[in-house]
């Protein structure tokens, strides 16, 4: 076993997951992605990008909603690959139906994806770290975190539940060495979906008026380094021409 | 079928769900009240109390968890007992474990309890109150639905669930007649639990230190009262001498 | 010395002034209200309208701003009308003016009038009230109490400070026996003003679509008759078609 | 006059304010800072450390709460020294009373120094950024900014009203290029007053147990750093083992 510093991004397979990835394999961690095993092809594609340019990244097909999968993955990287030294939950869930079109089942799988996979990744990732008395755990928020808005019962009521978790987690975990931070990305990002539903969207990111997924990434590598005499708990992010 | 107008109370084992069950009594609506079938017995003894001073009541054993049973309920009541004008959410699912040691059954069944019985809860009481046009859906909330204390994650990621939930359904429903608040409950309830942990339980009682169930209560009747140019979305609750 | 429940409202030259001067007239306590001294004839006229149905009220003129003029009134009331009950803080001072278009002025009579006269009542309500270990002390709050919106820094600015006057006050008079609490009002208000610049008053009045003094006045009321065991700091208040 | 970029702290009396200064002049800005007249030897000494250090550095005694000053400072900065690119309002005024025992003169001068000058700062930094389009303004919050404690109400609604400013700016001057932000700084701070009142203040530092001002100054230069697709507009900052 490796003793590199290694960081784990759960739910790699968006432009900021892939940029969070990027940016930690910059910093000379390894790094280790996870999606859903029918999509590991284009993950692959990262990690292969990421070696390319001198990094060492590891692509993991693994459904983040099945308990079972997420402790083995934990496990193998610690006991494979290296200590995990920073961990990221990246999953998102966002959907749009008013309460009365919500079916049972697109509640339960938005929960599933955005907040149980977010518990299990964050059990996991300080159980390992706990012992060492290090390590830092990063979720990804979004503007549905703090607010219920029409048409995001499910996707708000998901986000909500993850930023609680990570706010238990990081009163129970800051005074054992462990930095757990909460990013609330506020605004359209720039990525596939983006590109297939804006009009311009060139015009968007010359104007920088899209998140860019690098310019975010390089605040998660930030909070990772802030001295824990002065750590942050959440920051927003958004662009400049944003209403809020 | 009666045209009497109807109050549904899913989550009516404890203090506060009689109470509140007791006051719509008061106020001449039927009362209908839900909880686990396992303990109908104990409900069927509430109904008697309303009945027995002059009001009307059904008691009925429902898992609010499971889709089929709510949808079910809410279509008998409607179709045999009366047009509901007040649905009201008040099952909690208070527990106590760090993050570490929460396993995913608890995770899991807390967020079933608290957030998804009460989506089947807000969708089913939407759907028959819109096309009248009116009606009022209220949520019990806690300390915890704003808050991540040590210790809650599960608690406080399904209280904030159900916020959110209660906030989307107030901004959809709002403007088509039907009145969504949330009530957030801080303190110590007189009840079964209260009585075994405290200490001197007459004494809070007797300082008014503890909330009392009936005061709870009137505070729901209150809101189901108010006028629609002047509607409440969210008041909190706590006894005078609490902390907060 | 009359020892009739006597209640002041501080600002009751608006509709919703008014309205809480009538409706705590309606519980039977005495009723004084203020405005500056240079409109002291309208709020007569209120007074006037208050003693033909039964109840007892007096205008005073006073600026609300000047330590010296609100030490005396709550004295005088005091020592020659009545124990108080009830005071209420209601003076607003809505503008709007981007930061830069400020002026010294402007910000700092908007915080005098705002949250400077909400600090004097504040303070003096509970300095005759703290002996008599009872008495509610109520806050008028808006939109821009919790969110510094574009062209609302000086407003904002001074609802905020009020709101935390009013949670520092709770949380030091609570356990004293004195009720505190905050009511964010969130839309337009039936009144001078609105008439003024709404096309069609009636239209929106009709519909219930603009708040209603009366109906905003009520909830002052419940949340002074609130039994101790159960006390409310804050709710909100809004039309029922009103977006948020 | 110089086109150096240049860097006005207004408030560097304290530990965090001669941090900030240190760290924007290691990162190359002509740095002004300012305190009261009075106690303007203690800067002047400051100012000569940076220059021993290789930094441009400017000490002004000036009283933040005359308009006059701050616009005549501004305006004297931007003639002979530099054109401002960063402008950090950071004069706290903590004090404790409970209300009754607050006197008009303490409330209104916390209001003066936290939260009028915050304005004055604000802008006047906005006055002369806005036509180029580009600039950072930034606020020192604290643990009041947002919560109103008991003894805490003359500090605490300087504190909001500060922050709602800083909201307000946010959204009118985003747009314009101008990136504002908000720094809530959370627990004790390393500093001539803590070693003042802490018993052991080298354990604390030892264990990082305290907010250390150069790791506290870091993230201002962070969040001027940020690429404008991606702003912050509120971060906190606490020691790893702060209870919150």
């Amino acid at each position: 076993m490796s003793a590199t510093p290694t960081c784990l991004i759960v739910g790699a397979g968006d432009g900021v997951g892939s940029a969070i990835a990027r940016a930690f394999a910059a910093e000379g961690l390894t790094v280790c992605m996870t999606r859903r095993a029918r999509n590991l092809d284009q993950l692959e594609a990262v990690a292969a990008a990421i070696r390319s340019t001198g990094g060492t990244a590891h692509a993991f097909g693994v459904d983040a909603r099945v308990e079972a999968e997420m402790v083995g993955l934990v496990d193998r990287i610690e006991a494979e690959i290296g200590p995990l030294q920073v961990v990221v939950f990246n999953i998102g869930a966002n959907v749009r139906f008013s309460v009365i079109d919500t079916t049972a089942q697109v509640y339960s799988k938005v929960w599933e994806m955005a907040a149980l996979a977010g518990f299990f990744t964050g059990r996991e990732a300080a159980r390992v770290m706990a012992p060492r008395g290090r390590g830092t755990i990063l979720f990804t928020g979004a503007t549905a975190s703090t607010r219920g808005g029409a048409g995001f019962s499910a996707f708000a009521g998901a986000k909500a539940a993850l930023r609680q978790l990570a706010q238990s987690l990081a009163r129970e975990m800051g005074p054992q060495g462990i930095h757990v931070a909460h990013v609330v990305v506020d605004g359209m990002i720039d990525g596939t979906f983006a590109r297939a539903i804006a009009p311009d969207i060139q015009a968007l990111l010359d104007a920088d008026a899209i998140l860019k997924p690098d310019e975010i990434a390089k605040n998660y590598v930030w909070l990772h380094n802030q001295q824990r005499s002065a750590w942050t708990f959440e920051l927003d992010l958004r662009p400049w021409k944003e209403t809020w």
